[in-house]
């Protein structure tokens, strides 16, 4: 049964690859990387990357085109509670850090020629027209998600739209998931413990870094959420009611860059819960992603599995902003070089076993 | 007592860091890598990375350049004993794959813009004087290490020369370590076996594709060569007896580049042993050593925790080549940008916890 924010949207469709315009494509891919000059499976989880985004690009000589950083930015009425130690204007002043080039994933970003798009969804500030920020702001924050739903049905709809008109007016094949929302990781954390039937004990931690009295209390919180909006038990429903307006829109942006056949590169722990969303409306989504790491918080590890991610990296960051997302970027690119021009041990006359 | 190898040389003097001019550069890295616009340690280990290679190349701002790929290449004795699937040949052959642009490495080398340097330690074959090898070829190949020593004492310390001059010849402050030689994966876990005290069980594994009656063969040929090499227990007299002249000619540079203050990206198993023997000779060695990744052969892991080693991949790789300190390169570059250009708290405007 559609929820009513269904009702109020039309999503993409997202087909299973590969396609039927190219059954073949994956048998070939498997052909070329086997006969590339290095033992069978050498290159080990680099040889699964270099098939999936053989089969997303569709071509056993891929290209990464264009790539887009997009941060989507918002904040959460449960910061009020005290979820994160950092003030919620950082939201705002980072959002402007970001756009300065001082932030971590402005400095990737740069590094590694993204570009780099920061939207604001739903910050609880004023930015100037001129500031560069993107806007597609459906309200000043949510509501608190411990005494209510976060967002009413139509605001869920309207950030999911927004999340889909904003990728089909980027250029590219690649989409790196960002974001930036003081009180996120509890959003999160709430979609995860909802659609995965875990605990919430088992979906908090740390965050941006609380102690332990912080995660005891921040666990109390939580689950007072999940009793609040106990109803809310589909994907949609459960967006709204425990997400965040950076969450919702950039579900659609997923959607919609899924349904075009980009390559979608997921950050950390909160990008993860907005690809579960989206692989909860249209499984195949999940077959157009490339997970960049794995961070320190145990509820990351849980989220992976449950989606049968095989994450790139494992270097116990937990910093989000796309940071991971553009940190792993480099191997993409890796992958599609090595299977474009990668020798065969035929056209380099090297003896094969 | 310095063993008749160590008397044919003079070692370079490798001094702990940071060294006396710069005593307080540790505590000032920490400082700004802790002010930078994100939590405290969200960044992971690499932050743990910013770290060393600030302390390595002694600033607040570094910058990595010119960095060198060097691939050594030599044949083995043992391998006339079937200890690979692979024949010797494609000792020679992937050493014209990596000049001609088509192995992984090269491939690697040209996306990152690493100068690519091809080195013959000691490979069965005549390469012509315009094939674009950089000849320090000091035997063709070593003598089968389960009848007796490997290399005499004046080969090894000829090689480990050779790495030495050849490093002074190379600019830039970075050199990533490759390797090709058909067998060198025993001679690795024969390194492994005498430093470390292991059983040679412990320190053998599949290889470039051994199936399990191919790896009982082969730890019973490897269990001979240490009881025919019994008597060489000091590190070069080991590395004489068990090791190969790429082995031997990689140890000099790593000294080598380690005195001169450069950042050693080490690959995989291979190159990780000629780490190991270098470490024991000068242990700050490690200091300048960055460890590129932890790959699919179960010895790999004892090797690093040997030497106390955080490899940044885990990819499960088995290539060698240099490859997977390619795959590696940008989180370096990325370490060295973000100390370099991301904002602090304090200058960027942003809210502090």
């Amino acid at each position: 049964m559609p929820s009513d924010i269904e009702r109020l949207l039309t999503l993409p469709a997202v087909p299973a690859l590969p396609d039927l315009h190219d059954a073949a494509l994956q048998a070939r891919l498997r052909r070329a990387i086997d006969g590339k000059t290095k033992p069978l499976g050498a290159l080990g989880e680099v040889e699964a990357l270099m098939l999936r985004l053989g089969l997303i690009l569709g071509s056993e000589a891929p290209a990464l085109a264009a790539p887009q950083l997009v941060i989507y930015a918002a904040d959460h009425g449960i910061a009020t509670q005290g979820v994160s130690p950092y003030p919620a204007d950082v939201t705002w002043q980072m959002v402007h850090n970001f756009l300065a080039g001082g932030a971590a994933a402005s400095v990737l970003a740069r590094q590694h020629g993204l570009a780099l798009t920061v939207v604001d969804c739903g910050v609880r500030h004023d930015f100037a027209p001129d500031s560069g920020v993107l806007i597609h702001k459906v309200a000043r924050g949510t509501a608190d998600c411990t005494q209510g739903p976060a967002m009413s049905a139509a605001q869920c709809a309207e950030a999911i739209s927004n999340g889909m008109a904003l990728v089909r007016a980027l250029p590219g094949n690649a989409l790196l998931l960002g974001e930036m929302g003081i009180g996120n990781t509890s959003a999160a954390a709430l979609l995860l413990a909802r659609l995965s039937g875990a605990d919430i004990e088992q979906c908090t931690g740390a965050g941006s870094g609380l102690d332990a009295a912080g995660i005891a209390r921040n666990t109390a919180l939580l689950r007072r959420a999940l009793r609040v909006n106990a109803a809310a038990r589909e994907p949609l429903d459960a967006l709204a009611a425990l997400g965040g307006l950076e969450i919702a829109t950039m579900c659609g942006s997923v959607l919609q860059a899924a349904a075009e056949r980009r390559v979608i590169v997921v950050d950390g722990f909160i990008t993860s819960a907005a690809v579960l969303v989206a692989s909860r409306l249209a499984p195949h989504v999940l077959q157009r992603c490339v997970f960049a790491h794995c961070g320190s918080e145990r509820a990351h590890a849980l989220m992976l599995a449950l989606m049968g991610a095989q994450p790139l990296l494992r270097l116990g960051l937990r910093l989000g902003e796309g940071s991971g997302a553009a940190l792993a970027w480099p191997l993409l690119q890796s992958a599609c070089a090595l299977l474009r021009e990668m020798a065969s041990f035929e056209s380099a006359g090297v003896s094969n076993r």
